[in-house]
């Protein structure tokens, strides 16, 4: 893998810079005003955009739903992939809604067949282990997966600017919340949820599976080993698929749960990858809230959503584009002819 | 002025069931299923929409200024209404950004001569009195404001879907924090906040012309009367818009501080109002969070802005029209043939 690209810091001051010239009161677009000046030193220039956009959905099946860690049985994995193509789940509406191109990747569900184009069908296993018992995957596999999710990123064009990863597979909120608590965001009762709709007996039940799973796995931290331990083959390839977005240089717009615990091993790999990222809004999911604290991350939206497939990332696109075209339309003082303030 | 518009219930209803069998977790889009549902309510569809939408903008002035209440001098106000036609304003870029009807009108600003068109020139006076030691208006001004709200919204295509309305109007969050104030929304000292950027001695100085305009205005809390004491030309003329949207049958998405002042007061005349209103955003003038708790509004974003012009309200409309396209396309767990959960 190749160097994590380079974030330009003269861009970062010309923006802002040019923020505090335009007709407004300084500092009175908020959080709009930082993610343009963050967008301007990724891209090297003052004015900078996020109309390119691409969504890669990668779906995987976990061993540990036979635990009863989740309210969907497991075959809605692959329902979904067909979902998705089909365009009637939520990622597919906002793709279109949003002019971006998505990439639905079989990342390794127990589908027995393959799947219709425009699938990208390159399971690493028919399923992960069930991680209360056994590694989810071999350490060939965990970097298969990686590998995976490095190449949808190879196949964007140059001049993308912002990446979104998502997910889907049945009880892979278990999953994530093994690995966040491996990777040392929280204990596991902080961490627990209730995923897609778990009752407070089915929470429980969860944590004690997810307990079980990081007893098993032992209190070894390093990222890649906790990733084949603990993980799944989308949040695998998520991790893959980050890394290679910050060293191609796009921005990578973080989702919710699942994708901010692979957001999380991928910057445990590489701590260069942070830079690149922006986060989009923080779940309903509770441990959510915590991978963010514990990666100094400011989710832009707040809106009680816990979907997946990269939908809050999707939501919030908007917002980016709003900051873009403030900061590159927007009339200066001097250019509007405006009085400026003491 | 007519009845307020009705609210199709079984419109929310049917939305509402949509909802759920909308292949996701119930409840799993968050905020995002209630505001397609208001909307499905407000338009009397299942199929709601946000994308034509209006916004105008009304710029006054406000005597106060001469008490020093504000970092930018007045004549401000008349440069950013040039500023708002010329494109270079913040609400100037999103209304181009969204493909929204942009109105600006002339409410009552100081300036001597006329605007250029395609500003509405219909000032009501040449800038209010100083409510520190007067009325802001005389009781038919005050009327003469609220019809010029009503008006610009008359002008409106029967089919429009939302509304925004912005303001503009060196010293206004004086006004606006006199009016919540006396419309009982907390005390002065609660709601008196930096505005575009005064020190901490700034808004000392700004709670105590605050409180001497409320003293002077006395104890009522009529508020129409509250209005011509206490309020801009521009703020009276936005309730009269609201108010006039309501009758309509137009969604209200209200912006921030200044805004949502004019929104309390449009629905102390009509609580019906209420009813048409979605609240963008939670602005950085601390009193803001108090007039949404008093109208039990939950503002949808939190990005410290602090601008103004409806420019909240805009950044927040692509969350509308992600919500409706979500409840609009999404498929049904029958359509996509996706199992349910438990």
């Amino acid at each position: 893998m190749g160097p994590i690209s380079e974030i330009d810091n003269d861009s970062r001051q010309a923006a802002l810079d040019r923020q505090l010239n335009l007709t407004k009161p300084p500092g009175s677009l908020g959080r709009l005003e930082g993610i343009a000046i963050e967008l301007s030193a990724m891209q090297g220039t003052i004015t900078p955009g996020a109309d390119r956009v691409e969504i890669a959905v990668f779906a995987g099946d976990h061993g540990v739903a036979a635990e009863g860690v989740s309210v969907f049985p497991q075959v809605v994995t692959t329902e979904m992939v067909k979902n998705f193509i089909r365009g009637g789940a939520a990622i597919s509406v906002m793709s279109r809604q949003l002019g971006a191109g998505l990439t639905v990747v079989n990342a390794g569900t127990v589908a027995p067949d393959v799947f219709d184009s425009p699938v990208v069908d390159r399971p690493v296993g028919q399923g992960t282990g069930n991680i209360a018992t056994e590694p989810a995957m071999t350490k060939l596999q965990c970097l298969e997966a990686l590998k995976l999710g490095a190449e949808i990123v190879d196949g964007y064009d140059p001049q993308t600017q912002v990446t979104i990863g998502g997910d889907m597979g049945i009880a892979n909120t278990t999953s994530a919340t093994a690995l966040a608590a491996g990777l040392g965001v929280a204990d596991p009762a902080s961490l627990v949820g209730p995923g897609t709709g778990l009752d407070n007996d089915g929470v429980a039940h969860k944590l004690s599976v997810v307990e079980r799973a990081l007893v098993r796995a032992g209190p070894d931290s390093e990222p890649l080993r906790l990733l084949g331990e603990l993980g799944g083959f989308e949040i695998v390839a998520l991790a893959g698929y980050f890394i290679r977005a910050a060293q191609r240089g796009f921005t990578i717009l973080v989702d919710g749960f699942i994708c901010s615990a692979a957001a999380l091993a991928a910057c445990s790999i590489n701590s260069g990858v942070r830079q690149w990222m922006l986060f989009s809004h923080v779940s309903a999911e509770p441990g959510h809230r915590l991978i963010m604290d514990s990666m100094q991350a400011e989710p832009l939206l707040d809106l009680g959503m816990r979907l997946g497939e990269g939908s809050g990332a999707a939501i919030a696109l908007p917002l980016l584009r709003s900051a873009c075209a403030l900061q590159n339309q927007m009339a200066t003082f001097a250019e509007a002819g405006v009085s400026e303030g003491d």
